[in-house]
């Protein structure tokens, strides 16, 4: 018998992991948000990209930009439909992250839609933890004004010189230093820390290099204005620095911060990333999925407008299928990320880890193997500004190299498949139990 | 806005259609048939087959052998665990689609529990046809011995010589002649037919040659022993001619049967398929998902017994990640064929025959790479007869081109995509809409 | 028999289109070329660049910059390394096909070397043109000062409006009014139309809409600076604009030129770009493999100098196979592109586009799969400013559109091995030919 | 700079090693082989088999099959087509390793062809074997009577309870006693040795348990008829046991042989497999090949030959890019495999070994991809005894398994790429080194 493992088998059939449907208290605030998008967001959309063209300061917001955002947002927050990414958080605006999982996919169809409802990333997964482990003045200070959408926020934890898929090789190092924390090192690929609104770090250093192998890295508030933190520059994708929000290259010089911006405890900073990596990749794979969504319309649409040797596009050679594919992959993966979303809810971020690896090792693959079929399907113009398609190419593509690259998920649901049987000793098929003819043929 | 049509995009996201757990009244069912095929069924499988190899008729069974299956059968009957796959069928004992595919999950794990259960294809389409659309004559006649488990059936409707994939290439024909039919024609993998225990066929012929595409075709019962019914031979599969089962070549001259064995009525033999095809293509599936389960273990523990430079196989190159991919799809899988049958118990088999499709050509092609893979890590030992990696495989492929092959299923899903926007002529992308920038990046 | 039609088919293995060595003569131009781009190339790579980036005018080049290139073209054309992209030309510079697609690859390494030798396209293609179809007039006024390298050109085909895979949709008219063509419509992605030096364009023109389908359209030079010619903007590849070469969208609005400044003959458009498109394919893929070894280079060095969980990344899971493979397709393309060039040499442009065909098709889909890995490998450093991957894929990506996308090319490689068989109508395999029995096992 | 490395990295392109062509010599023998199996093998292939089916011995041939068979081997011996695998071998019969590919294509079409010309393997490497490195006792005593084609032979390598891809598990034991080698082990998937003809078998051993692991094995001359060597009985391959040729499961208990039996001497097993393994690996890629062809020519013709929804298959849906990519893939893997036997001759096998183990890791799998797509093409008919590819899909699926898996040959392609760069400090690309910018876009 297979020594029972925490896997992603599914075990029981007959239990409620398998009902993947909204609940019902959570369908007129899903409504809502649909809604809202609709009417509120949809319509600033152009107006807001267009007025940060005439911008001055590249890393900054052009003449009006910010008071539209803000209005939306003002609406959004007096219609409570705000912060709802914390399940079962103590201010009581929690979902369930199945229930969240649903509005996540609205949120992926629109590039404004996540900050009017103050749920963007990072700033999610930052309030999170401040909300779970932060002392009260840390709460106080910082997630007071995140959460009312006043300050924006980084999360820096990659390192431009080593691996840091291997959370061991974390190189930036904080030493005490009487009261003090003192931090040296460098970070890159800090998102949104180009925003002129960003005002705080959760900044992932190495405390004890001596320690066990998880209990080396401490997680630290940092504020942007701390005198050290060096922006050394922008790291492009794909050739974009998006921006204001910009994915930021970092030196810490001898940065001085008090002793009480630990956050939960010296060496616990893995503790820390098992608490907010699960919701936040759940959240990207949804968007993923609208994302996934929206390049098939596009594919499609334009595939039934152009017509080539006598047919649209969509009906030549092996279009079809690629449409087919397109749209049952896109059902399968949000059949499968719903069901991390119910094992989250069910047990907990730390036994439904199998499953949230999962759907980030198979998500951002495939949807940018979706969208690069509806780039070709629309020709040169696939690739240039006329649609979306580059940029979300771009954003999915990196996400395979963000929060674990897609081999690390891979390893985690191989090895958990492998542990089901590693002590098992039945022996293996062969001469001996082995049997003449055929085990099981078409009928 | 799209116009609405049917096909599988999951429209509101807030109906049952995503509660994909067992109903609470089956779930003592299940658990009976999981423990029945551990208790009764599992030990006595060598001894079946064992028996089975020392037949003197190869188109027959050994001593001992069918009465050693009719015991179990016996058992199972006064179980109640009996003919449960007519969904809502007035004799009471039907399941819905969702709650029978868990059980036909259960039943792909071994080769004689779908008959030890009276669940047997192709005798669970000929029993639903009949109990369906069948005369009290025809029910009397046939279904009650084939409810009974006395006899077996089979169901011709795949001919050598035209693609088969166009249903309207039907070329038997059946021609009246006085009060009787009078066929003739070809037809080829008939499964089932070479069993000395198979008594009766449904036979898909062509009756009105000048009729509208869809109304040419009818389902007529041929007993096998009419006169003029001649087996010419087996069709093999990948070398194998599955004796006794069989997939037989037969060729019909001048069959006469009488008018009354027409069923629902003449021309309506399409209607009749797509009462059938729908259930037996999910059950096919989850027997599907059952076998590469069984890959997927057979795979990981010859992985972790076998060694090689230093290292278990399992954890040599690639390995872990092809083991993590397999666990993936089939999870994946699982859940879309939850979803299709959920979908033909919301709405019916015409409405969800876009799901019933898209699993159709989603899963056979998956099950045969993880059982290709599962072979590939046994080295020569997979394609022998010490494990059954070699006839399930055969099995799984034959899958791809019965039911319609994959093409024809692809086909299906990518209409219906195209559909929802085929009469939509919303501007395409382009110039005129375009926006400069970037539609969603990483954050 | 098979009907004996152009194609790929290698026909008889005697001949000497195997032999896809270079030939004796080619031998020291060849090493004569990448010792040229080592000495004096590579060292002015990045100080060309960064002279660019302090450039006033956005389509405009750096102070120094132009000088800078321009002393090395000097040098380049005193030692006789230059045009050398003109197969039998008579100006006698040209070499062999085969010999040239050596050296693409060498080109395809560094990003000046084209045009530092005088080989960039899309001059060399026009040039080409110029040098095979244009007056003496034409030849004096445009292909002189091409051939010096004192202008550059563009080649303007692609439209936004249709699908111009088809190359019957060309909308774009000229319609002789007295002695002028007067020409209306719209291009886009006109690489190097944005560069200040760009002085001359090939439009490609509907002139005959009543015409037969290959017979409708026309190519003619059209000076950039001719009234009516309006450059709107840049289109952009994955969010860059490529300045200041660019891929420009243009609008002709009453453009007139002079009829000598038709190509060939009107109605002749199609048999121009046979002439042109064949080598232009070749030495793009030529390029695309010399982008391809640049990759696995990165790749395997990151891999090798990156250590994760106790390893270099290079030998991590599926790295090693990954590795490999890239390595066997490099390999296979190189081969099938010297054997498309071959067979250019051998029977000429036109019989040989199922050659040209087929590697267009095959390269860049597996150059961007290779590229793609390399960028996996190194993390989010793959996708910035610090490697030229990004950049690299953009460019490769691209390629999959230009010039016929993949589909096109796939149809025609594919109708090809069609026509042989096409008229042949032995029976096909059957139950007639049919014969029990393996056709051929392991031995 | 890359240290220099064995490996398939091209080097020079200025070498003679891409004159892929056939030696001006070799011609006329091309042809006559062409010729012969034209005029001579095709026409008693069916009936050969046919005869095989009345056989009363399963392990044996039906009344006139050899004498049929031996009919045309005396022809063929008579005109000189026998024997030319063995390159330079002093009975001067020898052909280049390029050469002999070309030929080995043509054996591959038809599955008597490799015997009738003496060039079946086993006996091929045996020969090649004995001629090498046997004695002049060894020589007369097996030697001639295979290079008459008296006898055959069988290599008996692998076993069935360790993982053989790793060399060192080798477990049969053989150990002096006296004069004599005392044998004890079990081999399995032994091909070739179910027929009465087989005589002699070369059988791998371990010699030396406590040596270096590559001088531990030894290859020892084992007469069929010893006392002790116990056929168990056939190893099936996707259920068929390929009688009477077979592929056998074998015992060894206290199989004792004289000390001169021994080949090359103790301790020198892998080196003689060095040298049999390299061309046996080109023949069977290049038969491989062979099958290839017939693959597309009979999903061709079926694709033209069948009408569906009112089209040929073929031009239906996605099969004309599925027919265009077997035939680039044929193509591309032809230049590979034509281009490693280049090598072999050029620098021998172990030099080119690299270049072996890149197109065995390349042909198999992708003519099983070609195999299964005629196989969807044909539907039913492609799995059956109608057509021969359910047959050729069987033998290239065992290819993957035999002579190495794929996975040993693509460690050894990727190790020999990591190899050119590992001991190469050169720093990585970096923050350091990067330049801003595009390295290369499209123009």
């Amino acid at each position: 018998m297979p020594v029972p493992a925490p896997g992603m088998h599914s075990g029981s059939a007959t239990d409620a992991a398998l009902d993947l449907s909204m609940s019902e208290q959570a369908v007129p605030l899903y409504e809502a948000v649909v809604e809202f998008i609709a009417n509120e967001v949809d319509p600033i959309t152009d107006e807001f990209f267009r007025l940060g063209e005439g911008r001055i300061e590249h890393w900054g917001y052009g003449e009006g930009q910010l008071e539209l955002l803000d209005g939306v947002k003002a609406k959004a927050k007096a219609n409570g439909l705000w912060n709802f990414f914390l399940p079962d958080a103590e201010t009581g605006e929690g979902l369930s992250n199945l229930d969240y999982a649903y509005i996540a996919a609205e949120l992926g169809k629109n590039p404004l839609a996540s900050e009017c409802l103050n749920c963007s990333a990072p700033d999610t997964g930052n309030m999170e933890v401040l909300e779970r482990v932060g002392t009260p003045e840390q709460k106080e200070r910082w997630l007071a004004p995140l959460l009312s959408g006043e300050i924006r926020s980084a999360f820096a934890m990659t390192e431009p010189d080593v691996a840091s898929s291997d959370a061991r090789n974390i190189a930036t190092s904080a030493v005490m230093d009487g009261d003090e924390w003192v931090i040296n090192g460098e970070k890159y690929y800090i998102s949104g820390a180009g925003d002129p609104r960003c005002k705080i770090m959760i900044v992932m250093v190495r405390t004890n290099p001596d320690g066990p192998p998880h209990r080396q890295q401490s997680q630290i508030l940092v504020p942007m204005d701390t005198p050290g933190v060096e922006i050394l520059g922008p790291m492009h994708v794909f050739g974009a620095d998006d921006a204001p929000h910009g994915h930021m290259h970092l030196r810490f010089t001898d940065v001085r911060v008090p002793a009480s911006n630990m956050l939960l405890g010296e060496g616990r900073g893995f503790e820390i990333s098992q608490l907010r990596l699960g919701p936040g990749r759940i959240h990207h794979c949804m968007r993923s999925i609208g994302a996934a969504e929206r390049a098939l319309e596009l594919m499609v649409r334009r595939g039934l407008n152009r017509e080539a040797f006598g047919k649209p596009l969509a009906r030549l050679g092996k279009n079809v299928e690629v449409i087919a594919k397109a749209r049952i992959e896109i059902e399968a993966m949000r059949l499968m990320v719903l069901r991390a979303a119910r094992a989250m809810d069910l047990t907990g971020n730390a036994e439904a880890r199998i499953w949230v690896s999962a759907v980030k090792a198979m998500v951002p693959e495939r949807v940018c193997q979706i969208i690069d079929e509806a780039i070709q399907i629309h020709g040169a113009t696939g690739i240039s500004q006329w649609t979306p398609l580059a940029g979300m190419y771009a954003g999915q593509r990196t996400l395979r190299l963000a929060d674990g690259p897609d081999e690390v998920h891979w390893h985690v649901v191989g090895r958990a498949e492998l542990t089901r049987y590693e002590d098992d000793h039945e022996p293996a098929v062969g001469p001996d139990t082995g049997r003449e003819g055929r085990f099981s043929g078409p009928s």
